[in-house]
C-alpha cells in the first residue's frame, strides 16, 4: 500500500480479497468503481486533503463514468490504480484512471508492460456539489492545491 | 416482495442477485448481515415508521450479533426473513432473526419445513443512539408503536 | 438515451436500503451498476431464462459501460429500472438502461415524468465468454429468445 | 476476549474508504466482517499459504460468528485488526478476532491503549468444507502449518 508520484500520474496498490469477487469467480464490475474511487481519494491525501471531509461544506459527487472492462481481476490479485487529472473547471474536473493487474512501478513499466497488464481503462468526471447536492465552486484552497502540482 | 405478519413474526422476501456472492460460488457470509437489516427496516416500516430517517435525532446501531450460518445460499435463490422482538428496554431492544432458504409463508410452514430450509439463525441488539453516537433513550412514539402491536 | 417503442421496454422495482448508501447520504455510486445488472437478470428471468446458472458452459462479463448520474439515491427510495435491448451480436450485446427515482410504470408515464425522474443513464455491453473467459457465441436457444420477443 | 501472549497474534492494517460506510456517516456494520475475513487471508498468507485458492479442493466457510460492536468506524480512519488461533480441530477452527481504531503495534500497545481503542471484538468460527460443501478434514499440510508455529 505505498505511493509513488510520477511526473502527473499518481499510483496506488490494492490486493483483491474474497468479498469483491463473485460467483463468476472474478471480480464483481461495480467493485472496480470502488478501486478507482480509493485511489482518488489516496491522490487527494498525497497532496495534502488529509483532512477532507463529508462533514464539510462541500463534498465530490460522480457526475459521470465510462469503463472499458480488458481483464478479469481475481482474489489475492494486487492491482495497481492510476489517476490523472485530466481537466479541471471550477466545479468539476475530469480524471484518466486505470486499474492494472499486478504490483507495477508506473514510472518505470515499459509501454508494453503497461498495454499487456491493462486491466480497466476508465474515464471519471467529478463535481463539486453543496450540502445541498447542488453544484458548488470548488473552494480556492483545494482549486489552487489541484493546479500547482 | 411481499409481507406477510403472523402473531408476532415479521417477514420479508428477497431474490439473491450476483453482487452478494463470492468466488466460492455462495453468497459472502457478510452479506447475510445486509437482509436481516432490510428486514428490520421494513418491519419497521410495516409498523408505521415509514419516515424514520437518519436525518432524525435519533437512528439504531447494532451493538451486538450473532450467527450460525446452516446453509449455503446461492445466486438466484429467494429467501424469506423473519425478525421478532425478543427484548426491549428503553433505549435498545434485541430481535431474533431467520434467513429461510425458499419463499415461504412462515405462518403455514411446518416446523420440519422451516428446520430443513432455516440458512442463517441470528440475534441481534440494537441501541439507540443521538447524533453524537451516544446511547439514547427511543423516542416515546417509536417505543409506544413497538410494545402496542 | 434513444427513443424505443415501450413494449420492448424491460422494467423491475427496487427498494434502497442502508447498505447501499454512503456517508454522504446517498446511493454510493458504484452500487448503481448493481441496480443495472440486477434487472438485467429479471430480464433474462422474465424471457424464460429462469435456469440461467453461472456453471454452464458460458457467462456474461460487463465489457464496457458508460454511466450518467443526474439524481442522487437516499435510503427508503424505490426506484424503477430499465433494459431495453439497444444491438445484439453473435457474442456481444448492448444494452441501453436507465434508473428512475420512484416506482414508476414506463408505459404509461409521460416524457415529462420520466424526464424528471431520470436518475442514471447508461449503456452496458455485454460480452458472452466460456469457461476460460474467452469470447464466445451466445448459445443459439438464447440468441433465439432475444431475437423472437 | 481471552488474553493470548502477543507473539501468537497476528495484526493487519487497513484503511477505511468511502464504499463502506453509510448514511449513519459510520461503517456499515456488515462491513467489520469484511475486515475480520481479509486479516484472516493475510494471517494464511503470513504462515505460506499463498496460494491458497478457491479452486483447490477445499475452502473455508462461516460456521457462526459473534461481533460486539463497542467505537464507531468511519472514512479515512486506519484501523489495526488481529487473528488469534483459539482452536483448531480436524475439520474447524475457532479464531478470535478484534478490530482497533488507529494503526496500533499490538505488541507494543498497552493494556489500556488496547482497551480505549478496541472497536470490535468477534468470535469466529470455520468449518473446512469440500467442493460440494460438505465438511471435509483440513489439508495435513495446512493443519502442521498452523500446529507448528
Amino acid at each position: 500500500m505505498t505511493l509513488v508520484h510520477s511526473t502527473d500520474i499518481f499510483q496506488y496498490h490494492f490486493r483483491i480479497y474474497l468479498d469483491d469477487t463473485d460467483a463468476g469467480g472474478i471480480v464483481y464490475h461495480a467493485n472496480h468503481l470502488k478501486y478507482l474511487e480509493r485511489t482518488r481519494r489516496e491522490w487527494l491525501r498525497h497532496k495534502g486533503l488529509a483532512h477532507y471531509s463529508l462533514g464539510s461544506d462541500y463534498q465530490f459527487v460522480v457526475h459521470s463514468a465510462t469503463l472499458q472492462y480488458k481483464k478479469a481481476l481475481r482474489m489475492d490479485d494486487e492491482i495497481t490504480v492510476t489517476t490523472t487529472l485530466h481537466e479541471l473547471k471550477p466545479a468539476s474536473m475530469v480524471l484518466s484512471q486505470q486499474i492494472y493487474l499486478g504490483h507495477l512501478d508506473i514510472a518505470l513499466a515499459s509501454a508494453a508492460e503497461l498495454r499487456n497488464s491493462l486491466a480497466t481503462d476508465a474515464s471519471v468526471k467529478l463535481a463539486c456539489v453543496n450540502q445541498e447536492l447542488k453544484p458548488s465552486a470548488l473552494p480556492k484552497e483545494l482549486f489552487n492545491i489541484l493546479t500547482t502540482l
